[in-house]
């Protein structure tokens, strides 16, 4: 894309979540009913789950490849859980935000963070499980994690909890339909801002300096 | 209520815009949809419209009571309007607020600045219409003003846009579904903030301190 043809930016939405919260069904959905929000694939070197594709769920790449990507400075953010690397694109998520078009970025909380550090806008939303009860029976339900794993999962997930107070926004996912309609307001909002709308507002009333 | 009583407070919606922006249908639409959001009734000394009611759409009182009640600086903002008195009691608000009910206040730019100025703890949204040549439109096809009022309604509109920058939302009523629905996102973009949900989120994960 040419200089030329770089439109206002767009709006980096941050979504964290403990394991089994729900983050992933609704970030897709909040894509599914954006025409301008995008999702931006993540580079992981874990096995691609059954069903998930290439270049769809995940650019699954070699332990090799990440590491080149990560010594030239490739990603906006990169993070390693359950013993598997997965990092975010630089150049992919700036190009789609100097499209003018916003992005959800479903991470990790220590992902989250280092956006945060790196001073860059964004819009930071935190999904929690309706208890750690059920984030237990969820990542039991799925049952494709041993024992440990499961153990490891939900440690994590309590860790986790503790860094919410970082964000912006904070969803309750207790039912499915409500926790989407707070996250497509959140959007909604955000994009309702006064920031965000003056350029449009100005060009319809002259009398905005 | 007795001080026991008290839950936390809610939150000061404040909507303001130019003379037949559509901003009284926004504000009724909003109060319909959520249970718990509540329509402060201004006092004003102008006449009742036609179908207006006394207690429902307005506190309609004399000039003598208006300036009793402003010497006894009961009111939270209040304005002079084309020639009428308008005033937001200070004490009907607190009793909403302090109920843990939400409200909108459906008020001119110079109430908005004095709520501001009080310090108050607010969320300030502008409704724009499409253009100023609708707004000519709308004022003119309500049929109840006089050339004179309808122009000088128009100055009016030109000057409370100018302000819109102190707010912190924008919202072109450029179609009623469409403006409602980013109304209601920001109503409910501003109750899952962080410092909104904190408390409710400390009950469910005692992790967070």
């Amino acid at each position: 894309m040419s200089k030329k043809e770089v439109r206002s930016g767009g709006i980096l939405f941050i979504v964290s979540a403990p394991s089994g919260a729900g983050k992933t069904t609704l970030c897709r959905k909040a894509v599914d009913y954006f025409p301008d929000l995008r999702h931006s694939i993540s580079y992981t070197t874990r096995s691609p789950r059954e069903g998930e594709k290439n270049g769809v769920d995940y650019h699954f790449v070699s332990e090799l490849i990440f590491q080149k990507m990560l010594d030239n400075s490739e990603f906006l953010e990169w993070a390693r859980v359950h013993g598997n690397k997965y990092g975010t694109s630089v150049k992919d998520t700036q190009a789609i935000l100097e499209k003018g078009l916003d992005i959800i970025l479903d991470i990790d909380v220590q992902g989250a963070a280092q956006v945060k550090k790196k001073g860059m806008s964004a819009v930071f939303i935190f999904i929690f499980p309706p208890s750690l009860e059920t984030t237990k029976e969820r990542i039991r339900n799925r049952g494709k994690d041993s024992n440990e794993v499961i153990l490891d999962r939900l440690e994590t997930a309590k860790k986790e909890i503790k860094q919410a107070k970082k964000y912006d926004y904070f969803i309750i996912n207790d039912n499915l339909d409500y926790a989407f309609e707070r996250l497509k307001s959140i959007i909604i909002a955000e994009r309702s801002k006064k920031e965000r709308m003056l350029k449009k507002v100005k060009k319809l009333f002259d009398v905005i300096c």
